[in-house]
Parts: C-alpha cells; structure tokens; sequence
C-alpha cells in the first residue's frame, strides 16, 4: 500500500505500545483519544461466543455516556474467558479512562482464543499509549493492531462540501480473510465533521453492508469482529438528506471497499485478489448464496492458486449452491473478458491458454450469470495455498 | 485396509481394463455385469450441473427395462459436456450391452470435468474388460475406480438367514473428502438375496443416509456421485418387514460406514479421522447444522492438522453456526474423553497436554453437547493439510 496520503483528522489522537501481551518488542496496544463532542457507530460479530470486549462495547453503547476513548490490543482476544474475561476489559478501560482525563472507553482484542487478558501489561502500555497520543499516528495505530497481517491498512479521503474540506481516515486489520469467520477483523474509521448519533449509524451501515460485509458470509464472522465509525464534530456539520450527506456516504463506502479489499489481498496466504459477480439472478439473496458458495470452494480457491482455469469446479460449486430450479442450460461463466461457459455447456470459442492468462493476474473477476433476473451481487475472495496451511498451522507455535 | 476377507456375490461379476482414458497402464474401466433377475437401486447426485452419465443412467432407472450392467470409467468425468456427453454415454453403454449380450447398462464417469469422454478407447476397454469377468475381482474393481485415492477400498459382510448365507460385497472410491462437493464419490454394493425393487431402494436409503450422507452437507454433491444397491436374486428372498430384514439392513449400513470412513480415512492430504458428535440440540437438522459448521471450518481442520488443541476455533465454528438462541453458557466441549469447555468457559479441570494427546492419535472425536434438547447428530471429517493443497492444486497438471 501507498502510506504516503495519510491525513490526520481533526480531535483524533493515537497513541501505541510495546505491551508485550503475547510477543515482545512490537506494538500491540492503541489507544485512540476523541474530541469532547464526537459521536460513535458500531457494528459487531454475530457470533454467539462473542468476546468480552464485545459484550463490555456493546452495554458501553447502549448507554448515553458519551464515549472518549478507544482500547485496542492485538496478541490476545480475550474471548471464551467468561466471567474474568469480562472483568479484565473493564479494568483496562477504567484504566484508558483515567489515562485520557475520564470518560467512557471502548475495549477492542485480537488474538488467541481462551488465554487471560494479561491486565497488568496493558495497564502498563496504556501509560506509555497515552504518552505519544498525537494526531498524525495513523500508520503506528494500523501496526499496532496487526495479528497475521503483512502489511499495516490505512486509507484517507478528503471531500469538499460546503466549502469546508472533510476528512476521513481508516485504519484495518484482518488476514484470515480466505473464509473471514478464521480471524478477527477490526477497522476504525474517523472523520472531523458533525454527524448525530442516528445518521452516523446509518452512514456505517450502508458502507459495511457494500464493502466488509461482502467478504464475509452473514453469520460468519469470529469472536471478536468490530467496524466502528467516529465523527469527531470539529468540522462542518452533516445530516442525512442535506447537502453534502450522499457525497459523504460515497466517499466512506469507497474507503470501506478499499480497506475491504485490501484485507483480501492480504489474506493469510493468498496471491489473489478475485472478484465473484454473479449476475441475472432473481434475487439480491439468491445472487449473493452463488457467489459465497464459490467464493467458499475450496476446490475453486485451490485451483485460483495453482493458476488453473479448472472451470468445471466452478460449474459444480454454481450447481450446488442452495437455489431451487436452476436451469443450467442459462448459465454463462466468465473469467474476466473470456467467456468459458456458454448456455451451461463450455463455450466453442474458449481457448484455454486465454483463460489461464486472466487466472495469473493478481486480480481477476469471475463472472457467472445465472440467467433468471436482474439481481446481481459481487464478493471479494482470494486463493487458498500451502501458506494458509502453515500459517494457521503454526499460529500458537 | 485387509482385503483378505473380500467375499465374491453369486450372480455378479466384474471385469476390468486400461483404456488409456486419462492415464496409459493403469486401470481405469470397470464393467459389472448382473445376472438376471438382478433388482438395482441408486441414489445420485443432487447437483443441478449433474454429469451426462447420471442423466443417462437416472433415465435408464425410471423405465422398466431390467439393468444387466455397470459400466464405471475414471479419468474424464464427462461433465459439462453437453448433448455431446450424453450420446457419449449413450454410445458406451450400447457397446457394454452388446459386449454382455444386451440389457440396459448404467453409466458412471469420474475425473476431469468438461473434456469429452474418449469414446473408442471405452469401447476398445469393454472388450478387455468382457474378457475377464469374474465373480472373484472385487479387488481388481476397486482399483480401476480410483482417482486421487491412495487404496482401494472393498469391504464384505456374511450374514445368516433363515438358515441361508447372505453375502453383502462393496467397493467406494472417494478421496475429495475434505468437503465431499470437492470429487466425486462412487460406490456400488451387492447382495446375492432376492430382494423387489421396493425394498431394496428403501434399504439403500437408510444406510445411505447413515453412512455415505454422513460424510456430505446435503446438496453439497458433486456433478457425478453415485451409489448404487444391486441384488442378484440368487440366493434367499429378503422382504421389508419380515424375517431377517433388519438384519440385512444393519449389516447393508454397518458396511456403508465402513465405507464412509475410509473414504474419509483416505481424504485428499488427510491425516486423521476426526468424528464430530453433537448432542443435546433441540432437533436433528440442529445438531447436524452445528456439526457440518465445525466440520468445515478450514480453521478447525488446520488446528486438527497441526496437532494443536485450539479449541477456540471449536468454539467460534460452533457460535457461528446458523441456529438461533444459543445459551453459550450451557455450551459443553470434549476431545474424546478430556472436557475443554464446561458451561461456555475453558474447563477448570482441562490440561492441554491432554487435549494435544488425544489430536495426535489418528482418530478421535469432537464432542459438543449444545444444553436445548434431547437430538443428535455424527459426521465424520478430516484434518486439512500442505497435501489437500498440494493435491488440489496440481490435479490438471
């Protein structure tokens, strides 16, 4: 990624650590400072073993008290911990808390599964965190969160409305993002205008549900996942309906798409980034259970790896997906330009060394039409290789 | 597996060839010859993309016409192929037929997806293969149906009667097992009683939906499985309801397991066969739902894979499975005997040098008791490993 455009918004100081809560010597604490003023969105994972931090999140917004803070730590989830689980994310954020000069404070983890939150260490980060909290700490606050991630994610937009400029950054984490119930995702996203609670909420929504929420399957998420969107309030003011607002929710959604994509392309293991359109379905829903069940193919993603235009696995993982009556004699399937599959049956005019070409790009779409509708929709996946293999066989060696 | 006990089925002979399908000196066409009086039932594919054999042979099935022959190829799956693959199948089994002196012959391919079947060299293939029938090549059968398999898998049962001896003799090729949409899975089982069409595809369907549907999400099939229950009528008359039925059915089902976890035993990369038992759900499709979600979990099978007790990831597969209302809190795990979670949190009394000793054996289970309810449900799985990838990944090449 291009780090060099990341722009500081207006009442957001970061601060990192070294906590060493799983390994030493790198960051693995961010704590994130808000503006008196600045509203707060979230969305959550769906899973039912939710993590501590979670559940302390959620009753945290549910309240009124305004929120002044957030606690991210990497190296440990702090999930199937039970009872203790919840008390050590609520003693670490009374401690951020008192850190930043009071208020509520959000707790966020990332990490094994099933060890204790080490709340000393963070207690002992949250101080050195705190000490170099600065506004222009985007890319340190992106490292800090890494687990299995390559390379830190960070984004910024900047749009004119009304004359004044607004800004919007975000930072993410992912990596087990091949099937992204593996691994925990975070994402933090800021921007310095003044947006109330209602519309705020409305603005995440509408950019997670086209863009982290289309490389992940409804349900399918881990103990842990958060996308939170905070409007700092020191810029121009934005409402829903007004001037400026659908602007605004374009620019957030295309940073989310970008944040979302670039997760994929770094997914533990994968050396492509593909796009699943499927097209002509009858429903948005329909469209959408094609797209997961070949997205999810391991077959499909193996074949993706070796570079092979295996078209038949595709074919089969279309024939399986939970829709009734699908006449197949309808269904095209193209990879990019090239079209395989003619009227369900290979297309006279393939050539396989064209198909193979398309299949070497680091970025590709499968297209698949299904000959029933207008719906469509598209998903971002990746390949499966020997290195998901390893690195989720060794990730607690 | 010992096939010293493999037990030859009066009335049914199997006859090999190297037709050079895929492959030169290997065998990889089988012809089954039935006697007649011979009843035949089969369960089939549920993929909308079904290959040009099942279509054949699910058509030969609903007619009258007494079948009096199986001709099952390996190396081209003739799938995908269009109008072009059903006269191809159409025209093996008119070539098996006049090479066995006439009757309907069902075809079965398993292989490459979207190549046309080569259909002079099956021709070529049914002469060799007519030449050696026997009753005593069970062995040889098994072998000429594999694909990525590592060994043939034949199991026989002997069961009495009514003071007459009953002999069940089956033969599977698997090997996809990982998730079984992935190859195709054949299996044909013969007995030499009497048994009416009726009975005999009831007998099927209980054993199949115990054993080889144990091993498989329902509808996620690939384009060519098949299994097929043929009686020879040579020996004692079995009817649903009467003397020894339940016996028969039971001993049919004990084989089908048998089957089954060879099958996965010799999944594609498998290092182990991991049972996964679900329990105490609300109702049966409740427990199997959890149980396929955990199953599937490429996290899951990694951990599996890697000898490492994560049960974290256990936990996570078993939030995010699609049931509504999960009381977390009355979740139990176990790894055969060893108790990981008790009440939703790791359990007080758990070692997890005793969790990593029961991954290391070859084969274990993974036991889930869900607090709802009085259902339950077992599937059997794999462990995933640098070899699925591996297999996977060069199959064309």
């Amino acid at each position: 990624m291009d780090n060099s455009n990341i722009m500081p918004v207006k009442g957001i100081r970061l601060g990192t650590a070294a906590a060493g809560i799983r390994k030493a010597g790198r960051d693995d604490l961010l704590l994130i400072e808000l503006a008196q003023g600045s509203e707060v969105a979230a969305v959550f994972t769906r899973n039912a073993f939710c993590a501590a931090p979670v559940i302390v999140a959620r009753q945290a917004l549910s309240s009124a008290a305004p929120i002044r803070g957030l606690l991210v730590n990497s190296g440990n989830a702090n999930a199937g911990t039970g009872d203790a689980g919840i008390a050590a994310a609520e003693a670490c954020c009374t401690a951020a808390s008192d850190a930043i000069g009071g208020g509520v404070v959000l707790p966020f983890s990332t990490g094994v599964i099933g060890e204790a939150l080490p709340v000393e260490k963070v207690r002992e980060g949250i101080k050195h965190a705190q000490a170099n909290l600065a506004e222009d700490n985007w890319l340190a606050a992106a490292k800090a969160i890494m687990t299995t991630d390559t390379v830190p994610k960070v984004i910024s937009r900047a749009l004119e409305i009304d004359g004044e400029n607004v800004t919007i950054t975000g930072i993410a984490k992912g990596a087990g993002m091949i099937r992204p119930d593996m691994a925990t995702m975070l994402a933090y996203i800021a921007c310095d205008a003044a947006i109330a609670a209602e519309d705020l909420k409305a603005a995440l929504n509408a950019a997670v549900n086209r863009s982290f929420n289309c490389i992940t399957v409804d349900g399918d998420t881990s103990t842990n996942d958060a996308c939170v969107l905070i409007a700092s309030g020191q810029g121009v003011a934005l409402s829903a309906g007004n001037s400026g607002w659908d602007d605004f929710v374009l620019a957030l959604t295309e940073l989310s798409q970008e944040l979302a994509r670039e997760l994929v392309r770094d997914g533990e293991g994968a050396n492509h980034l593909i796009s699943i359109e499927v097209i002509e379905a009858e429903s948005a829903e329909e469209a959408r259970a094609v797209a997961d069940t070949v997205a999810h193919s391991p077959l499909v993603k193996t074949a993706c790896f070796a570079k092979d235009p295996n078209w038949g696995r595709i074919l089969a993982a279309v024939g399986r997906s939970p829709i009734a009556g699908l006449a197949v004699g309808r269904v095209q399937i193209w990879l990019d330009d090239v079209q395989v599959l003619r009227n369900g049956a290979l297309s006279p005019d393939y050539v396989e060394t064209e198909g193979a070409a398309v299949m070497a790009k680091p970025e590709y779409t499968i297209r698949i039409a299904l000959g029933r509708g207008q719906a469509s929709s598209r998903i971002w996946t990746c390949d499966f290789s020997y290195d998901y293999v390893r690195i989720n066989a060794e990730y607690r060696s």
